[in-house]
């Protein structure tokens, strides 16, 4: 199938409370690119500093053992992906973010490199909105106005990243995140959301998927109530549509 | 000028904690209307479910001595928006709303009826966000994408209703609301943004506005540090461009 060569890690949020930089998922990181990818293709675009951005990522990966190039110091963006070992799509805005992709053409060539060549994909936050069949379920501000909700597709539901359990004692009045994803799901023939918690992450491998992290996840899907899931448990049963 | 006869009634939240529908803006609205508006039409496009929305808007509108229409018992939106005294357009998601503000061809009506015949409008929360000139700092989720996030533009600058101080004790590492407005800023050209509290009603009158409420209100202009606003305090400089 179009997936069988996909190999995905899809983070919930960058920094953890009291963290630093990609810290509380280094080990996965590793673990995921292994001693074969030298370099890493990073792509700052959810940012409106890229340069800062660029300096981040690129320090972290370094001590981490991996050289990284970003896409937006590169004249042809295509070629960058084309040539890439692997690819990292850091936070921020999503909306930003995915405009840029589609501006920048890169939607059908990140696709192409990630599900046709087996091209390694790490997305954080906003990166991991944009890897999934849409961003309608992004928490972020809509601050510029992207060609399309559709993203990479690089699987076949949707994830609702830094997923937040509602706080009971809080007197703001503002949907829940639970409100928010069921009136996606009240939308026709909308698709399995995955509430993927800060700390949490999702493994995808051809087609299987495992939840990773220390936090667990919330599924919801339309007409169901939703369901609780614990670290090591699999998702490939999302993975069947592609 | 164009909104020399505008008149609106701009509300951060339907609902306070601990309070009812509308209750905390009762006495602003009654004020508002006054004695000469009889019926106002409803616009329940926010939320999924028009029917219940209309029933309840329609007991709250009917105990303040009004008579209410709902837009969506109308076979014909734009002659409802034509023959109305006033209009209240309720919240839910923004996305929603504006969508179907253009899919049934009421933009350009409702403008008219509002900046040319100086209908009153009362929005709250999702309804303010489209009463401005954008729907770029709502805090919904797209949960379907409209073909524009352009609105109503009866006001040409943004409102971020909802507005939340951040939290010092919250450990989640999703972005502050002033954070994603100052996104917002990043890019070229954007109007200022009012943060309205859950509390706060902004009075628009003709080309004066007026910071109503208990809880006040923040202001974000592009390359300027934000300030604080009182109850009380006039915005009309915000008009400017209109
Ligand atoms: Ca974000
Ligand atoms: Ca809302």
């Amino acid at each position: 199938t179009m997936g069988s060569r996909r190999r995905l890690l899809l983070v919930s949020n960058s920094t953890l409370h009291g963290g630093t930089y990609l810290a509380h998922c280094q080990d996965h990181i590793r673990a995921f690119l292994g001693e074969q990818v030298k370099r890493v293709l990073f792509v700052p675009y959810a940012l409106h500093n890229r340069d800062a951005y660029a300096k981040t990522a690129r320090e972290k990966f370094e001590s981490l053992g991996y050289g990284m190039d970003s896409i937006h110091e590169s004249s042809n963006p295509v070629e960058a992906v084309r040539k890439s070992e692997a690819i990292f799509v850091g936070g921020g805005n999503t909306f930003r973010l995915l405009k840029a992709l589609y501006d920048n053409g890169l939607i059908t060539e990140i696709r192409k490199r990630v599900l046709e060549d087996g091209t390694p994909y790490i997305g954080s936050s906003a990166g991991t909105n944009v890897a999934t069949i849409s961003v309608n379920t992004t928490n972020d501000m809509p601050i510029v106005y992207p060609p399309s909700l559709s993203a990479l597709g690089l699987v076949p539901f949707n994830i609702n990243p830094h997923f937040l359990d509602p706080d009971v004692n809080s007197k703001h009045m503002g949907e829940t995140r639970e409100q928010r994803i069921t009136q996606y799901h009240e939308e026709l023939d909308t698709p399995p959301v995955l509430g993927l918690r800060e700390g949490s992450l999702l493994l995808v491998e051809g087609d299987k998927a495992t939840l990773l992290g220390v936090t667990g996840a919330r599924l919801f899907m339309r007409g169901k109530a939703p369901t609780e899931h614990m670290p090591g448990e699999k998702f490939s049963f999302l993975l069947m549509d592609s």
